[in-house]
Parts: structure tokens; sequence; C-alpha cells
């Protein structure tokens, strides 16, 4: 059914593993088709437990039990050498030099950390979004010194990014080009990891800034929106400029527990503007590129469009589809801009481990990596 | 030092005196300098008891001395006749009788609820942006048949909207008509008065939508931005039709007790627009009529703007000056349209209570009541 | 391999079918091996709707795709003939006279109300500590006037009941009577059904008192780890007489959304007391007959002990086993009385919807309910 | 009217003053009618900045004027030295060296840390129980080496314990010893400092473990409730030996910012034991030491009876009487033991700021430091 060839298991490893997204991972790999946990790599000071005695499980599932008694290595890529994919929840603060050597030893790694979204050879990708970026694997192989053969790194967005980049390129797609978009998030603890937000700065509280994110999703939205750009035979990321699109975002953390909601108003380029129905009918119709490559983690509905006038709710429909979609709801006008709605996603599923397990699973549909 | 003759007191009526706004009232005005609680009215289920057995009490301070062994009344205008001044937290579908019948026994009634504010010659008041709206009340007692002498409704916004209308009002001042303005609101519980907002539904959840609160923050800032215009001695509120102003909004409940939390964008009709400081400048400037009318509930700061990159934040801030003021942090370039912050208003207090007692502070020192 | 004869599905009604337990009863149906859902019922205002329209549905998973489109039915028994199971989700004020018309028409009641609790001809049964009481059905079959066939009612315990009888029998079983106990609750919201608990209330709160909640537990307890005696053919509870058991409960409501936590100081009349070692083996090693009997929806583990010292935690273990099941830690010696643990029960679940399931299994696999 | 003479202001020093614990110190000492904060000390990473700069201040009141712009210095004595009274709220991990070194260099020490609770000639002192430890000092100072003049240390209790011993101390005082004691704690999150909680740790949950707090609850009770017994002109605790006094706790943390709600079931070694109308009475009637001396600090109700059944909460009466006094509610007879009710107790404040600030006031009062 799925593009791997017969039943063969393949093996992965999880970078972080005792973190939050590492833990998430964990979870979701459990009930996996065909990737399988074969090594975990976490600090120098869980190294050498068992995955049971060296992390502090906070999982609302067991411990998966094939993976109990692993036993936690150091980051180093000589542990993993047998993994065909690698994924990565460490903290950005080391994520840069242990990625890099990953991917030198010829380790194909999907990373959630912030450190390679910039780089110019790094596609940026939202699996239900634009894995077509995958093209410029070739290129960043390329440049290493020596070349690779098989190492590469693909990241993942930011997980507030994610939520916004999702029905947006269904909108592109549906009436072409965004001019320009507001947005405010209300975004869940669990997106600042763990121990992450202290319960003293967020019971019974907004706070109205999280470093860093504004800036993120105003650039992120360009790279993955953008084209993949060839002049010459070189791939460079266009970042929208043929189209520039204008991204301002407030981000807030609410006392939610998981699930990013963020209100969002468009204008398009394209005018008149599409009403409401056609935009609701243009985001429950989206249909990506990860389904049809038969993905097995991939959602049954991309987005899905909620009629109800007081959804999407984080509490309610995050786990919907295994928190792999997004939800949609309130398409409205916008009095200033053109149209406005609600979106939920699950900022640890999609906007985190679901997003590059999915990547994961399209890179080995799609060729890029041989099992 | 007020403009109150001696040390005359002003008797005082609170209408819905049980519910969430009616015990703020009681708990704010416990030490007034000279309004003294006088007559209480409820509905006839807690009418005839004392106030002490009549209510179930929950704010954090105690009942009032003054206030326990009062006895609650119907909401009957004879209870009422030494009142000078009617304060009304009275629900939505009782307010509109009940406030007519007390302005037509010729009482001074101001009202927190809904049903008089699009009324043509009722002004809708934010005492920290438009008491000069006061204007009309002439004209409002006029066309009541019979006319009236001293009877009259004034009401106060909804308490999403007065947090908007009071930074805008001290940008118009300063830099000329906005033309557009994007808010989310991320609304605590309180706003939903009591029983109000189950648990079960706001509990590790965002609800992204509050029944007419949208409609109500896009009407009404016109309202109170707009001016009173007067065309052949005739009064008209011109809704801010000479610059049309487009407003946008999206309202959120978020788990939070009290202080509703605003993101706000705006655009300027004037190029080039005001820079981030300018903005912050003249927003700590802006000086309302009240504060020189010597209205004591009046805070000192009618915007207090706040420097730290992480404020204002509703636990935090939603008591500074009791409430009676505005906190706006965050003011930035938008790369949309020109400006964007966050406002953190305390919703019971100025976005309702405080509000009310400001407004008839005002009348008073204005001379339209006579004490 | 369950004792139900070959693939034959088994119908069932669910009375109360939109509230929050009988939501919780058609979630947890929708994957039963052999119970099918085949009729709803709701209060008039409800009836005559589709469940998907008529329902203000809560759960986190979406209304099973079998159930969204059947008409809700008042509650008269006449619609629901064909159900071989009724289970009730009714609230305690209408649950007496319709759950007594059920019965009347020769069904099988399974009941979460309080209304027959005390009845002495009705069992009070948590399925993992008393099903042998179903034993006095005949004999209230017997009195009903005409005498039954098939008919009749079960009740299930009050939900933080359900959390103490469960270790309270295990220790039972292993080391003779209890003598008193001393229990104070941390109570979930959800156990007070919905809207219920006003957030006003609850949040940053804790709440020292749910009404009549601390005389359920101090008698029920009683008649459920009581005996059914037979005197002259006659059955009776004999509510521990024959060893007095006193129970003291303080009940508090906290701000948790699911799974009620306990904490508990046990003393038994045997001397020397077990020692908490030996305690924690007992508790683990409690084996209900629900278990042998096969029902498909018993808990693997009726209790779960855990040694980490700060389990069990309602967020982490409430769905545990899908919250069939109790999760028991901080075994260790009382200072007063002889051992002290605490104890963690999905309200919901094991204290709602699954205890009437696991009865109603286990009335059919003892053939009080022929398939 | 106070025991200081005139119009005196007394300096006061407080050590560890940017954490929580230091923070309350300065918001309560604010108001103080003699206190004036003249000396903070923190870690060396705070020192030399102003305090407005140094310090994450996380009150709801801002920074009091008079202490914004003081320097802070490192905990050292030499800075303290025209401090009367030093405030400690330092962590326990640094509290024993630095509070040793204040003492030595004659200062008097009021500790929050739990660094000298069981040293045997340092009083653990509950202003409200007992402040008549302080007998103890005259030794504590002479068996310094070398002897000490003025320098001391006292300590207040643990949070949890504060508020047991209230109610426990007014019980015995009326009738007579108590024999066992068994508690239940709801604890709240500011009782772990800042950072402290883990947001994620505690939304929506309850974790029934607290590292070290049933030992300290078990132990410190003990001391507090003991004599200062002198024999052969030495002082020793007696830790409730003569009549012996069983405690029993289970301490939880749940999610409330401020106020510890515990419940409690009391044996009394006199029979018949009193009744629940006796019990509210006593503890209705108790009236301390530092009232009568006149400490401003003091609550006028040392311990209020709630006759709601619902009460007290601590959302709701933990800022009465500013948090100095105990709520006590729901007394009833204990089916187990003799006497069950529930206590509410500011953590912060009376069961820790207050606390230090009144026996520093009772220390004025009595002579024991001369101003």
């Amino acid at each position: 059914m799925y593009a791997v060839p017969g039943d063969k298991k393949v093996k992965v490893g999880v970078l972080g593993a005792t973190g939050t997204v590492g833990q998430r991972f964990i979870a979701l790999l459990e009930t996996h088709p065909y990737f399988v946990v074969h090594a975990l790599g976490a600090s120098a000071r869980s190294a050498g437990k068992s995955y049971a005695l060296g992390t502090n499980w906070k999982q609302t599932t067991p411990i998966p039990a094939g993976v109990r008694d692993l036993v936690i290595r150091p980051c180093n890529p000589e542990h993993f050498q047998e993994c065909a994919v690698v994924f990565s929840g460490l903290d950005a603060d080391v994520a840069g030099d242990i990625e890099a050597s990953f991917r030198a030893a010829e380790l194909a790694v999907f990373s959630n950390a912030k450190s390679y979204r910039r780089d110019l050879n790094v596609p940026l990708v939202v699996p239900l979004v634009n894995p077509h970026h995958f093209n410029i694997i070739p290129q960043q192989r390329a440049l290493h010194s020596p070349p690779l053969q098989k190492g590469f790194i693909v990241t993942n967005a930011n997980c507030s990014t994610t939520g916004i980049v999702i029905p947006l390129v269904a909108l592109e797609r549906a009436f072409g080009p965004i001019e320009s978009c507001i947005i405010t998030t209300l975004q869940a603890i669990s997106g600042a990891g763990y121990p992450g937000v202290p319960s003293l700065d967020i019971f019974d509280n907004v706070v109205p800034y999280i470093s860093g994110e504004e800036e993120k999703i105003e650039w992120e939205t360009l790279k993955i929106l953008g084209e993949l750009a060839q002049t010459d035979g070189e791939f460079a990321f266009e970042m929208h400029a043929h189209t520039p699109l204008r991204v301002s975002a407030s981000c807030t953390r609410v006392p939610v527990i998981e699930g990013h909601t963020e209100t969002v108003s468009v204008r398009f380029a394209r005018r008149p503007a599409p009403s409401p129905q056609q935009v609701r009918e243009a985001l429950a119709a989206y249909a990506p590129a990860v389904q049809s490559a038969g993905c097995p983690s991939a959602p049954r509905h991309a987005i899905w469009v909620h009629e109800e006038p007081d959804r999407p709710q984080p509490r309610l429909d995050r786990m919907f589809q295994q928190g792999a979609g997004v939800s949609v709801g309130r398409v409205r006008q916008c009095p200033v801009l053109d149209i406005k709605f609600v979106v939920l996603s699950n900022n640890v599923n999609i906007g985190a481990a679901t997003s590059s397990i999915i990547n994961a699973e399209m890179a080995i549909s799609t060729g890029l990596i041989a099992v």
C-alpha cells in the first residue's frame, strides 16, 4: 500500500529523546507501520541509562514496550549508523553541531531545531505544504566538503508557523498570491518544552510575548511559501519575492497545555477577493502531495473546516487525526483585509514530531532515502 | 478638592446589585469620597433579604459593613427616589424596561447593559474618552414624553471596546484620524458574568467566539470615537463617518479570571505614520478631561506604557490604579498596517463598574446632576 | 473468546445520551466488541433531532459514525424494546421515575444515578468489587408487582466511592477487615456534569465542599464492601455490620478536568497490620471476578501500583487502560492509623460509564441477561 | 499605641530580596508603621544593580517607591550593620552559612529557610502560636563562640505547618492535649518559589507529593506545640513528649496560585471530646499573645471561623486581613477521630513573610531587640 517495498521495517534514531519533542516522537512511532525506534540519543547526563530510567516521561500513554529498555546513547553518529532516518528533537543550543556531525556521517537528519532553518541549502519543510523543497538536497550534499552521498538535513518549521502556512498555501493554490497577513497567536505552554514556562508566570494569565517567535513566523512563512527557483542550474529559495507578501504576527502564551490557536486576516492580490464560502471550499479541498504519495502519517484531511461558530478549540480538536492536520473555523469577511479565520494546530504533533515523521516518509517515498 | 461642594455625601443606588458587576460597584464604592450606597435593587428572588443573605458574594474583599444589612429592593423607582445616581449592572434581558422606568421617574441612570447603546439619543461614554457626548442629554430629556427635567440614561461601552478606544483616542488626538484597525481579544471569564462560562468549556482551552462581541467592538468604536455633530440645533452621532474608520475584531475567551488582553494593529491616515516612539509618548501623555475635572476615581495615568517586552499581563497589571486605567505595551512597527501594540484593561473595573462611577462623577462635576 | 455466543451483537440503549456521562457511554461503546448503540433517549427538548444536531458534543474524539444520525427519542420504554441493555446517564431528578418505567417494561437498566442506590433490593455494584451482589436481582424482580421476568435495575456507585472501594476490597481480601478509613478527595470538575461548576468558582481555587458527597462515600462503601446475607431465603445487604467499619471523608473540588485523586489512611482489625510492601503486593495482585469472566472492558490491571514517589497524577494516569482501572501510589506507613496511600480513578470512566458497561458485560456473562 | 517608643522608624534588611518571599517582604513592608527597608541582599548575579533593574518583580502591586532605587548588595553582614532586623527569604541551599554569618555579626535574623529549624537552640516560631519560645535566645547567644550580645536567629515554620498549628494550639488551649491528627494538604504553587513548579507538571493536574513536606509537618508541629522546658537552668524543646501527639500528613500540590487548603481530623485526649460547636467557639475566641502585645501586623482575628458550608476557599479568602490570619470552616464530627475541619492559610503571608514580620515586631515589643 505504502511506497515502501514489501514489509521492510525502517530503523530510526531519535536525538533529544528525553525531551518534550523526543518523547512525542517515541509515542507516535509506537504504532508506525514501518518505522522502528532503534537508537536513542540524549545528553551525557542520561547516556548509559535505560530509556525508562533515564527519562522523566510526561506523555499520557506509557513508554512503548520496545523502547523502555533501549540504552540511551550520547548524540554521536557512531551509535546511529544503522538508522536510515534520524529525528532530532534537540535543543537549539546544541542542535547545530550535533546535526552537522550526523550529516557529515552520511545520516539523514530531520530536525525540529531552528539552527538550519535559515541555511540557504537546507529546506524548511512543512510536509503538508512544500516537500518539493527537498529538491535542494542534492545541492546541499554537493556543497558539503567532501560531497555527501546520503547525508542531509531537513528542518521543519516553528510550531506557530506551521499552523499558518497550511491554510495559506491552500488559499494561494486556489486564489493566487496573498499580499498581506496579520496573525495573533495564542500558544500552548508545551511549545516551550520542559520545564519551560513556570506555572507562576502563566496561571490565570496571558504573556503577550515569546522571544523570537514573531520574527520566525514573519520570515519562515516567506521561505516555505516561496518557490525554490533554479537559475543557471543553481537552486535558491526566492522567499515569495516575486509577489511580495507582508506578514505581521503578535504572539502570546496562554494557559493551554497543547494546541496553538491563531487568528488570521489575509488580503489577496486578486480582486475581487474570494468569498468566505469559496475560501471554506478551497481549504476543505486542499490535498497535499504527501497524501497522494501514500505517506502513512499524513492526515486524511489536511485542513478540517468547522461549521460550528465556536470551533476550533484546542482541548476538543487538537487530537483529531492524531494532531496531524489543522482545523480552521470562523471563516468570514474581514472589514480591513479580505478574509479572516481561526486556525488550530497541535504544536507538538503537526507542529513538531509529526511533521518530521511525514517528511521522512516522503523522503522515502520519493527515493531521497533508499530503504 | 473635588468638584463637589463641601463634604456633602451623594446617595447612590445599585441595580443588579447581586450580580458580578453589581458586586464590583459595591466593593469599589466602599472607599469612595462622596458616593454612599443607599439603595440596592435585584430580582424578586432576592428582594426582601438583607444584602449579606441575599447575595452569593464572590469578591475577594468582605462585603462592606454599611451594605451588609441593607435590604434588597425590587428594581422599582419608588425605592430609589433619594438616589442622585443609579448604577445599573442589570442583565440585558431586563435592563431595557427597568432603566426606562427609572429615567421616566427622573432618575439619572448609568448603565452597563447594551440595551441603549445604539439609541440615537443615549450617549455611549467611556469616561477616559468621550464624556463630551453628555451634550446629547438635554435632547434625550426633551424627546421624552413628557419631557424630563432630571432623568436620563448614560451607557458605558462593552468591556472589550473600552480597552480599545482609550489608546485609539489618544492616537487620534496626537496624529489625526485612524483609517483601519485589526484587533484580536483574549477575554477573561469574568466578562461573561456568573455563573457564566462553564469550567468544562474553558479549562485548558480557548473558545474563539463570543456571541455578538465582534459586532459590538466594530460598531461601538465608531460611536465613541466619532463626533457628536450639531446640525440646525439637533445633535447626532456621526459615527466617525467624516474620516471612515474600518475596525475588524476577532474575539476569544481564554482561561483568565480578570483582565482583557487585546492585540491591536492600526493604520493612520497621515503619511508618514508616527514612529513607535512617538506613539509611546502620545499614549503616555494622554490626559483625559475627567482628570482635569477632578473626578476622584479617574486614574492618575489613563494609559500606562510598559517598556518591558513581556508586559502588560492580566494577572500582574489588572489591579494597577485599581483597574481604572489601561496598560499598553509592545508598541512596535506593524509590517502590514503601521503600528501594533498590546492593551490590557480590567474588564470589571474600567470595563464596567469604574466607567459608570467616573461617568457619574463627571456628570456631577459638570452640573448635569445637581447635588 | 468472550462469553457471548458467536459473533452476536447486543443492542443497547443510552438514556441521558446528550449529557456528560451519556456522551462518554457513546464514545466508549464505539469500539466495543459486541455492544452496539441502538437507541438514544434524552429530554423532550432534544427528542426528534439527530444525535449530531441535538447534542453539544464535548468529547475529544468525534461522534461515532454509527451514532451521528440516530434520532434522539424521549425516555420512553417503547423506543427501547429491542435493547438487551439500557445504560442510564440520567440526572438524579428524573432518573427515579424513568428507570422504574424501564424496569417495569422488562428492560435491564444499568444506572449511574443515585436514585436507587439505597434501595434494599437494588445492588450497588462496582464491577471490580462486588458483582456477586447481582444475586439480589431475582428478589428484586419477584417483589415487583407484577413480578418481572427480565427487568431489573443495577446501580453503580458514586464516582468518588468507586476509587476507594477497589483498593479497600483488595486489602480486605488479603488482610481481613478494615476498621477505619479516613479519606480526602480532590475531585475533578467533570464529576459535576455540564454545565456543572462555573469557571469563576474553581479557577485558581479549591472548593472544600461537594453537597452530599461525603455522606455517599461513608454510606456506599459499607453497602458495597458488606456482604449480601441470606436469612430464611431472603437476601439483605449487611452493610459491613459484622465487622463495623467507620469511614470519614472530606471532599474537595479542584481545578482538574478529569480524574479524582484521593488520599486514604486505613486501620486494619488484624494486629500486626500488614507492611507497606505487603499492601503493595496485595493491591497489585488483586484479580476481580470480571477478569476471569472475560468481560472485555475489564482492565488488565484492576489496580496499578506506582513505585515513582510522585504518582499517580490525574493528567498523566487517568487514561491508562482507558480509565477502567485505578492507580495507587505512595503506599507508606501512617503514623496515626496503619497505612496510607493515594488513589486515582477516572471519574467518568470507571467512576461512571465504564462501570456500567462492565456490569452489563458481567450480567451477560453470568446469564442474568440472555442474549 | 504600638510598643515602639515614639515615632522611631526601625531599619530592616531583606536577604533573598529578589525571590518570591523576598518580594513579598518588600510589598508588605511598604505600609508598615515603623519598619523601613534599608538594605537588600541577593546573589552576586544581582548585586550592584538597582532593585528595579535587578529584580523580576512578580507582585501585583508596583515596586514600592522607596525600594526601586536601592542598590542590591551581596549577602554580607557589613552592608546590613545599620539594620535592627534582618529578614531572610534565602533559599535553603545558601541560607545556612549566610544566616550564621549575620548572627555572628550581632544581627537579628528572622529566617524562612529550613536550615536552623531543627537546631536545638533556635526557636521555630509561628507568631500566632509560640513566641514564648524566644526564651531560648539567651541560651543561643551564650552558646555562640564568642558569646553574642545581640545576634540571634529565629526561624518560622514551613508554610503548610503554619496553617495547622494555629488551629491546633487554639484547641489545645481550650480542650487539653491532642492525641492524633491526620492532615491532607492542597498546596499552592507559590509555595515552591520561582521558577518553581513547571506549568506542564501542574496544569489540569494534582501532584500528590512534595519532597520533604510531610516530614516537616509531622516534626515541626511537635516542636512548635511542645513546651520549652527548663531543667537545671537549661532550656530544651520537649517536642510534645509529655503528652505524645501523632501527626500524619499527606501533601499534594494543586493548581492554585496562593493559599494552602488543608483538611484536618483530630482526636483529643479528653473524653468526651468537645462538640463541633465548642470547637468553633474556641477557634473564634483564640487570642494570641502578639495581639495583646500590640504587634501591628497581627491579624484582628487569628482564626476566622466560616459558617458557610463551602468556605474557606483560597481565591476568595487568602487575602482576608492581608493574609495574616487563618480561615477555618466545615467544623464537624469525624466518624473516625473526633472532629474534622478545613483550614486555609496564605502560604506567602502568614506562611512566610508575615510570620517573620510579626516575629520581629514581637521581638521588639518584648525588648529582645532594642530600638
